[in-house]
């Protein structure tokens, strides 16, 4: 199977996870512009793109309102169903544990996502929500995708913000 | 302190939170009647009930929809914040990992439940996510509020669905 159909400038190509994850990039950072923590996401259903969407917890304001809650909640009514068997959801961050635990809720088949959060995240790093053999569900997870550039929006975002405070 | 303001029979008193169960409870029997796991919710800040929700997953149809969720949302709708600082959460049945996530990300100050969830559950039984200290807030926890109650709505649920399967 071939995975390199796309080319990344010179002598490099980009496999299906990383074109996908260069959507759920785009989504971060209309979230960085709105000032908001730049996370985004996109849902992946039978070659299609059914969700796209980023941070809104300021804007709206809402605390649920993550990147990857506010893609499910988008792809259950796109599907008319609650359960998002199928589907690949795309992430910039390892989700926190409220959106993991909506993960296994959704019985979405697939995770990708690019940076790790060593002090929240709830995939790998601060809890294995996604792989707990007692919950109903386990999604099959890939990590490192774009690593560097979904590191890079948010160690950007926060410098930015430091610049400001201590202006 | 007196938490003994109102009469439950005879020579039974219902304490603060065994009321405020009340209001959770009757969410819960919504759910029961729309033929939903019947999971209920309410959230209290300043004396004042600013969010009250039942699980309406096969309802929406929505993954994310638990009684849990929709409230912290229409909590943060009703004080225009995402913070729920100040705030309490009723709820029936011991919170998942999405919705125990849901309130450290939303910094509800306080938590109280019915029942256990031993196989699901984030506060106590399976996962503690909203005591643990790498989180960015810990909620206090007071459990076993009308537990019996909150059981035996679960369990009627399940047998009356039991029963339903196998006629």
């Amino acid at each position: 199977m071939n995975h390199t159909n796309k080319q990344k400038g010179k002598n490099t190509f980009m496999t299906i996870d990383e074109q996908y994850m260069d959507l759920a990039l785009e989504e971060a950072k209309k979230a960085y512009t709105s000032g908001e923590i730049p996370i985004g996401a996109v849902i992946l259903y039978k070659n299609n793109i059914i969700a796209a969407a980023h941070n809104l917890r300021e804007t709206i304001p809402c605390a649920t309102a993550h990147a990857e809650l506010l893609a499910i909640q988008e792809a259950c009514r796109n599907l008319h169903r609650w359960r998002l068997t199928g589907c690949t959801l795309y992430v910039t961050v390892e989700p926190c544990p409220m959106c993991a635990g909506a993960i296994v809720n959704s019985r979405l088949t697939r995770l990708v996502y690019g940076s790790s959060d060593y002090k929240a995240g709830a995939v790998e790093s601060l809890f294995n929500i996604v792989h707990n053999k007692s919950l109903n569900h386990q999604a099959v997870v890939t990590t490192g995708v774009r690593m560097e550039e979904c590191q890079q929006i948010m160690k950007d975002f926060f410098r930015e913000r430091r610049k400001q405070l201590y202006k």
